[in-house]
């Protein structure tokens, strides 16, 4: 009895030779790659316009920075910046996963560029929602593991990103707020933001949260499991690398078809009706009155900064 | 960054023009009426046989009081007369919200009224089953904000009620409790209660609740979720308009789509098979042992009472 | 009113003939069997290689006691003598409920046997899985009350049969842990283990425990729901069958049809696919690198315990 607890502790902590030999037969069928220890230390660095990326090909940790000044607005440029470096890491046999996190001071992600919905064309706009889209596939989709390091204020599509990962950290600041908080903008979040934070804070919390569009505290939001974590906003990095080391234990191929098992359900759902969603949004945002409350918000954001 | 918090904070306060706009423009698409402010103060009352309903039109608010003695028990005149009142304040321009509570003291609704079960018709039964189908459509699938004021017991039936609201404030009386109590009666809530009580609860504490027939404390209630605020028994209308003004400041059309995006699977499961949910209903209680039963509990019911 | 809450309290407490009067009017219409008081106490002992089976017909309770030495390994002879027992338990009429507990220290069960499914056929193996499904189809589904006494560690299938009960006791013990861990091990939970896992913690904390194979402490597993009450270790037998008399308290036929409401989706979802369930485990199973790990972990296995 004791042996065999002795056995099943030492399985649960992952040291057994048991993982890392799984883990090498599991290598030639695909995205999967663990690493085991390796002298030399490499560090490859991607820098873009709008994010920093750099992974620790020694850990197989890539840390996503965005920096979009002045608030990480998820633009047309920066989804498909984003969306080709998750396509390169999902490919690089090298990365296991992906933290998340922000280099502008005091904002996680502001969530989508107004700008990208005003006064354009109906093409313009349905390129942008599919680029919305593609990258929500690609991070709740993603067979590596991702942890959301959420450093600052998180609404709307900031909140969606965070919600898109395995785990939540959250610096634990006064100031910052995170939820979806569309309906008080008066427009509407779309059925898959709408699944996915069921699937994050369950149907009561979301229909309370999307009605109302409530934006949580940092405690309101760990109370209600938006997030998973709180911690001082000086070891938010330190703390997600060691979650990250804690999910990378566990062998990735068993991890990869458990994620897809729970999430493959909900991604289905916006694949299969992506087209209609596309041209949902379009009718929704090209309607006059659409328009001109978005114009109204505009010139209140430039009058307030300026 | 401090100018964007702002705005941002402004926008969650609900005091920015642009709602006022929005309001304005989305009038003529349907129910929806935001009033702004007037300076003539109205004050409307329908007085019925079991219901007194008085319409604020200066805040859109009206307040349904239950007053059908002894214990506002669902008979079929009762849910007609509801029925009609919803739909007549759902069309009403000028009604944005309904706050349900009861005149009887220290009863909410005990539920559905037996008599209309014992020793009637299949047609009688029938009929009454599709008005209790009817007000839980109505009320589970309304435009406006609906907030229960539970200041009383309620069972069963007064539960379903209350659960079919948008936001539940409990009076926190330690005489009072809520639940679907069937399972103990030895009949068995139906699909769309058990739905009803999953959206709100989950489905563990609901299997659990439905398997026992449970009736919860109001400190348990809070606690599982099936109520979302106790308050002093005589605070409970000041905090129940306090509460739906914050719910009528979110723009109203992203609010209700909002809703129907999360009611409607539920609502269109109860429209899809509600003939054979009737059919179910009246064979059941035409059954020989309900019967018995009810006769048994009804005798029982006249002789506590005499 | 007073005495209407008196009949509501009356009716809660289960002490109104109502109750009885009714169990016996169900009484021919199938499986259910409601004892009143009966001058001859009896108890009738089935017992098997694997398990123990008591019966106390007084008040209709049987206990299961599994006593496979040294870790109630869910084998294919341990699996087919449990189905059999619960199939002569499901059919007594003098059988309500039923205790799930263990004899052996320190343990509840620790999961599937490994050895069923290393270097056997395909035949075996899928005729094993076929048990594995079997045991669960029996207990999810049961018409009986089903406790789970867990007094001990109850990993991967131990955690299974808990979940698949109707509540759950676990004795309070540091060194005990409950979950399903099977990623941690590099194989995958079937579906319809995540299924029975949604439909107690609920949907986020389900991916969260099954991505990382977390096994829980007693009061981690209480905090999140997957167990429903602690107490000491010498108390668990007594709790167990006092918890029981209350669900025998209410009217069987009615919770039975909820418990059936409630579950038969999910039973539903597996029936549908039962075989193609199989296929894909004896799939799996036969892989040469599965089956080298398996080789590995029943070598460690023999090693501790020698």
């Amino acid at each position: 009895m004791a042996a065999l607890r002795n056995v099943m502790r030492g399985l649960c902590s992952g040291h057994l030779s048991l993982y890392g030999i799984k883990s090498l037969q599991y290598k030639p069928t695909g995205i999967l790659c663990q690493l085991p220890c390796k002298s030399s230390y490499q560090r490859r660095l991607f820098t873009n316009k709008n994010m920093m990326v750099e992974l620790d090909s020694n850990t197989g940790v890539a840390v996503i920075q965005m920096k979009k000044p002045p608030v990480n607005s998820l633009s047309l440029e920066f989804l498909t910046e984003f969306a080709i470096n998750m396509e390169k890491l999902e490919m690089d046999r090298e990365c296991r996963g992906v933290v998340l996190t922000s280099s502008i001071p005091k904002i996680f992600s502001a969530g989508l560029d107004i700008n990208e919905m005003y006064g354009k064309t109906p093409e313009h706009t349905g390129e942008f929602w599919r680029a919305v889209q593609e990258i929500w596939l690609k991070l709740y989709g993603s067979n590596l593991v991702t942890i959301a390091a959420i450093n600052g204020a998180s609404p709307a599509g900031g909140c969606l990103l965070a919600m898109a990962c395995d785990y939540r950290i959250m610096a634990d600041n006064p100031k910052y707020a995170i939820g979806l908080n569309e309906t008080k903008l008066g427009i509407v979040a779309p059925f898959w933001f709408k699944d996915t934070m069921i699937n994050v804070i369950g149907r009561r919390a979301t229909e309370h949260s999307l009605q109302l569009g409530l934006m949580y505290s940092t405690s309101e939001a760990l109370k209600i499991g938006l997030v998973d974590q709180l911690v001082a906003q000086d070891k938010i990095m330190t703390t997600a690398l060691s979650v990250m080391s804690e999910w990378l234990a566990i062998p990735g191929h068993a991890r990869q078809i458990t994620k897809s098992m729970m999430r493959k359900p909900t991604l289905d759902r916006l694949l299969t009706n992506r087209e209609s969603d596309i041209q949902n949004f379009v009718n929704f945002i090209s309607k006059d009155s659409i328009q001109k409350s978005l114009q109204l918000y505009l010139e209140m954001l430039r009058q307030r900064k300026g």
